[in-house]
């Protein structure tokens, strides 16, 4: 399988707004050696614009609202302004990528959200990845720079969470890579105290989890992305990294094992 | 060469922002049997994004002027908007196609436009198309959607007009296919009295052009759109057609041959 390695790299929307941030993220994405993937955010993109567009933007439970307004928003900014300067910055390094959305060879397909307590509105949850045009990519040494956005088949796009985006296609790649799953962001990993950046927590496996939740150290927003990234490792991702943007080579980051 | 032929259809702005007119060109384009690619405009669709965001349009000679706040636009709804709303419509339709902008695998490299008379601003006049990997798209049984949206290979994102992007990767193309290179408009071809769509002249060589244009037939904007066709013609492209979105088969548009 040595040859058969994959890293899927997933940044989010603070680091991609930010540009001297994302170029830090580009180079280190550059410099890995071997397959990858980007998956990419914009969610600050996207609030920014629809501000500017007097279009208001709600969220619940850090999820966005996508009426029909705002889909156009994120179609416009996830699909074009973000995925293009992204391929553009890591051609601009010799990176071959190329830009896509879940519409786009049909990569990933969904289904619009049900209605339950919440209407959600054009938001999509994947129903299935199809590997057979990202092996064609990787194969021919091109880059898939991927955006959050998936489609239903019939005509529509839909706004799919980027974190979610990267565990799905990384489980679906698994069948047939050894996938290593990065997630990056501000923080320099899983950390005991979120003040001390010097408190980073090296590993963690399935029991050393339970028990930093007893103990309260993990708690919030980190527990459904360690809860993603358990079942991205039981459905046969081999490793999940969480690291800074800074460090996707992950030497100071937290990696997460079964 | 008869299992090398391709369709390359440019679909300009003013159908696309029409979403009846799409679904009509969309259903025609899914009909047209063997190898294709559409290349699409947008510039309704940006001049409407440009209002909505304060941002002026401003045009010289039918040209767009793209300061760094239209660029900003042209490669959302260009890009984005645009391309993946084309792309999500032709997958429901059984099509198998993917949205590319220049930057996308590298496929359209180009130079920024130097300042004479007028500063456009971000356009890049083309470079270079790389065909290798619209050959591999194509062979694969993917159908490439162009975004007239190139790069310099150094980072930047540049706005070039669809046309051109149409008749620049058929010509590259011509090396290898058979080229059929149609643009479809509003209008049912190219009439000898553009109040009467009953006169659309059959066809055009270079020696009925010269009269036609001697004649004032063909005059104002139909210039450059044939001039631009005998070019195409004279390296190697096969036929240019000039017709109706709603007849992209051609089956009453005009033909043009050298």
């Amino acid at each position: 399988m040595i040859n058969n390695r994959i890293n899927i790299i997933k940044v989010g929307g603070a680091v991609v707004e930010d540009k001297e941030r994302l170029n830090t993220l580009l180079s280190s994405f550059t410099q890995l050696e071997g397959k990858k993937i980007l998956v990419h955010g914009g969610g600050r993109a996207a609030t920014r614009i629809a501000e500017r567009l007097q279009i208001e933007t709600k969220m619940v439970e850090g999820r966005r609202i996508t009426d029909e307004a705002m889909l156009e928003v994120v179609t416009m900014v996830y699909g074009g302004l973000v995925s293009k300067n992204i391929v553009a910055e890591l051609q601009a390094r010799g990176i071959n990528a190329t830009g896509l959305a879940g519409c786009d060879m049909n990569i990933i397909e969904s289904v619009k959200r049900p209605v339950k307590d919440v209407d959600y509105g054009f938001v999509g949850d994947v129903k299935q990845v199809n590997t057979a045009p990202l092996s064609m990519l990787i194969d021919n040494n091109i880059v898939p720079v991927i955006a959050p956005l998936t489609h239903d088949h019939q005509g529509t796009i839909l706004n799919t969470n980027a974190d979610t985006i990267a565990a799905t296609v990384a489980k679906a790649l698994a069948k047939n890579y050894d996938v290593t799953l990065t997630y990056c962001f501000e923080m320099p990993g899983v950390m005991k105290d979120p003040d001390d950046s010097t408190s980073v927590i090296p590993s963690i496996n399935k029991s050393s989890y339970s028990k930093l939740k007893e103990q309260g150290i993990i708690s919030g927003g980190m527990i459904p992305k360690l809860d993603n990234a358990f079942d991205a490792l039981e459905q046969g991702v081999s490793r999940v990294i969480i690291t800074s943007f800074a460090d996707i080579a992950a030497t100071n980051g937290t990696t997460i094992t079964r």
